[in-house]
């Protein structure tokens, strides 16, 4: 393999958008944003970047996983949200790790916790790097010695399959990829797929409860979970692999969602599914956002429990490709391994039809190729990432928010929201962007909705602006009862709302955990928590 | 409402098993335990106690809500396992609480805990009082002045019912009965039926990690859980009304299984479902255990989520009256508020024949009766607790006890389970007795194996008996990979095994979340941990 990852944005060098599809994007976004000026960047080289000297030299111990050159370093410096790759875009990396470990099993993770806590540094667990909440980025201020980032690429393997309870022992570092070509000779699968899932990995997707392929019920990692072995600068915690227990509270959920800063995952027993082979799917059109509301509200409280039901606005639908001008689309699919899934589908039309869902040819297939309509979505939904640092270069901001909030007060707090972005970017110049919805998960008592805002950015001042708005997006879903995330994160961009979602008492709970985890708080410090120093 | 519940077993004074039913009982055991000596002894009488004297009074603020009368002393110095039955029933109460407090809101709560704290009290939160695991039972020691048992039961009320989401706001001391009386008029249902549902609550469930109705999919109290008050010894957690969530690790799950242990949940937002009008049955019969194990495990991995996916082994089936000599029995049920469950049941139902099952006529329903065989086992079920206490007067040694464990591993556990209950029971001169097994509930990576112990007991000796018997069967447990409880809980009675099970670190961690909520460790010392004193 001689690929490697951009240092700078998604995906590996000489991947991205085709120069027709840069011109055919530019020409679209034109129309939007008749004023502004679209020019492409270019991106940096890492020969250019001029990286503050590294703080810290690995001991003889650990010289071997550990890398201090400049296009580690900056390639480790930063998630992949828009203000990561803009930064990065614009060669700005003030705070990179002074230092990239690649442990190679436990044993490394333990003495890089060790060596970390003996010289006083923080360490920072990386999977795939894909944070867009700054949860992989090593600016710790000067209570530290320097950073150490900790890559848990090499630990990419399943190591036991349990074909009996459809269950796998897999190492954090794999990234979907990697673990899915692994499970597919037993004819299973995790079946979990984030929009990063070409990159991130299970330790990342447990340590930030990812939210992945299912629209319904088991839509978080955490579901899957069965039991898990993490390394804190105390010891190992290894947690027993059961179905389900009620000893207690649950061990694995005091680290799923614990982002790094209690330990390092570096392997789990996964719940597995066998490969799906009946499929149905629908592509359903609404001529009101309402009653797409509505159906998809229909179909969360059903118990068809549908694979996909994601609601994508007209904007949304029509970026997408699957959409019919002014119409909300709601994307439908039942998959199953053990039957076929017509009369969950059937029913699920009725309901969609009982909120004026217009119904077209429901597309069915055992193991057959995948409706068009679905195919083309998920493309779309995949290539989104290379999409966005395109429009980076052309100066666009262009980012995403989402949140989950109970059914009785989404009007309301869809209301607020489009309201605030809306207002923010004409206070910050950028009146023309727009603002566009779609539901990634829907559950019984409420959706998770998903906003995109793209918008004409200041060459200079991208970053500024799309903080106007992040903030006053995130002031909206906060007062109007939503979570700051449903599966982004908390990291170091949303700790000001986590702290007033967050109850104060539990807070002090999960410190008093930390410190007894990671007395010397190196571990993450900044993110979820102020660490005990 | 002048019904007063039994100070020494299950439910109200007047209740129970008939003279008739309780001499069939008797015949039946007598044809097994040829040699026992089945003679009824008749239950204590309040009047005749010898309590110690309360070591505590109330101040005058708290006087209005306690209590310290032998009647509500007695009724709330145990649980309701074997253990506790038997030694109420012979009249042996050594611990109870010096003051049963019956608080009106959440400032009685505080209050309560106030006091506790200043004087130096244990605080036993109580709800249906129905712990199997010595959960209520005010053995503190002498580091406390005494104990005050603080039960929730005036707390009995749904505050708040949100249609759309279905979802309520209900206080912990609602009894089963009382909570789904109050959501009835609003079409809806928690479904959450616990073999101790007439008297169990809701802060109960939440706080034990209760298992309920759905033998798939959501089994425990835990999915239903949208938000949570609890009143601590440091103040007030409340946390967000939430479908779901990415922000950290749950705060929910630190205090859903805590048993008492981390503050006093007085209400919790909890998800409903529309009251189901569609029904399917069945009660499949299998030659072979092996092969009821084989369709259970399909059935748990298909997708189907059966409602309903009990297996019984022989003796089970045929005490629950739904057997045919020798056979065991898969009970599956389906059911809907929103579809009839046809196409469900016909795949379970093929899914059953794969392995051997034989599968009789498959009762329907629209709202209709359920199928009868399903009927007579609920009944039976619900019914259980009674004849263990005619059995406790007999002199038998009676209890459960259960676990899950991956399917990989289920054989091995159930034989050393049976072989160690079996060489226990003879060791204690109980070898007459038997052993049964269910399923309560089954998941795609393993079942929760529970069993049934009846064997002759030697009067007086019978907790000593039984204590050999529970040893032997958690040694084998605890060796085969499963958890010292699926759905019982720890409390003071599984503590020696959930030590060896939790991870060390996580204890440590949990201890300091403990220590951090209640620094006195006033709550139910001696549950789950010890308390930082």
């Amino acid at each position: 393999m001689t690929r490697r990852r951009k240092f700078w944005g998604w995906g590996y060098e000489g991947e991205g958008l085709t120069r027709e599809e840069r011109d055919a994007l530019g020409a679209a976004l034109a129309t939007r944003f008749p004023t502004a000026d679209l020019t492409s960047e270019d991106p940096p080289r890492v020969e250019d970047l001029d990286l503050p000297p590294p703080r810290l030299s690995p001991p003889a111990g650990l010289h071997a996983i550990s890398a201090s050159d400049p296009y580690q370093r900056a390639s480790h410096a930063y998630g992949r949200s828009h203000r990561d790759v803009l930064r990065a875009f614009r060669g700005e990396f003030p705070h990179p790790p002074d230092l990239v470990a690649f442990p190679r099993d436990q044993a490394d993770v333990t003495a890089l916790l060790d060596w970390c806590a003996e010289v006083g540094a923080a360490a920072i667990p990386y999977g795939g790097g894909t944070s867009v909440v700054g949860g992989v980025e090593p600016e710790v201020g000067d209570g530290y010695r320097g950073a150490v980032t900790i890559d848990l690429g090499r630990l990419d393997r399943v190591l036991e399959v349990d074909r009996a309870s459809r269950a796998a022992r897999i190492q954090a570092g794999a990234q979907g990829p990697r673990l899915e070509e692994q499970l597919r000779p037993h004819g299973l699968t995790l079946r979990h797929f984030p929009q990063s899932f070409e990159l991130s990995t299970l330790g990342g997707w447990i340590a930030t409860r990812s939210g992945g392929h299912y629209a319904t019920l088991h839509t978080h990692i955490d579901d899957f979970v069965e039991a898990l072995r993490v390394v804190t600068p105390r010891g190992i915690v290894e947690t027993r692999r059961l179905p389900a227990s009620g000893a207690g509270p649950s061990p694995d959920r005091l680290f799923i969602g614990s982002e790094g800063t209690l330990g390092i995952i570096t392997e789990a027993w996964m719940r597995l599914q066998a490969r799906p082979t009946f499929r149905s799917s629908a592509a359903v059109l609404f001529r009101s956002l309402e009653d797409g509301v509505a159906a998809s509200r229909a179909l969360a409280q059903s118990g068809l429990h549908p694979a996909n039901c994601r609601l994508l606005d007209p904007t949304e639908a029509l970026v997408s490709g699957v959409g019919d001008e002014g119409r909300s689309v709601l994307l439908v699919a039942f998959e199953s391994a053990d039957h076929p899934v017509d009369a969950w589908m059937a029913r699920a039309v009725e309901c969609c039809r009982d909120h004026g869902g217009e119904v077209p040819p429901v597309s069915d297939g055992d193991a057959g190729p995948e409706d068009p309509g679905a195919l083309r979505w998920r493309n779309a939904f995949l290539r989104a990432p290379h999409l966005r640092d395109a429009m980076v270069a052309m100066g666009v901001v262009t980012e995403t928010f989402e949140t989950a909030v109970t059914w009785d007060r989404f009007e309301a707090l869809h209301e607020a929201v489009m309201k605030a972005t809306t207002e923010a970017m004409a206070a910050v110049g950028a009146g023309d962007g727009w603002v566009s919805l779609r539901f990634t998960h829907v559950y019984p008592d409420g959706p998770a909705p998903y906003y995109t805002v793209v918008a004409p950015g200041r060459r200079g001042a991208e970053a500024e602006q799309w903080a106007t708005i992040k903030e006053a997006a995130s002031e909206a879903i906060l007062g109007e009862g939503g979570t700051i995330t449903h599966h982004h994160a908390v990291g170091r961009e949303h700790r000001r709302w986590y702290e007033r979602q967050r109850p104060d008492l539990y807070a002090r709970a999960f410190g008093a955990a930390k410190a007894t985890l990671d007395p010397d708080g190196i571990l993450n410090p900044g993110v979820l928590i102020d660490p005990p120093r």
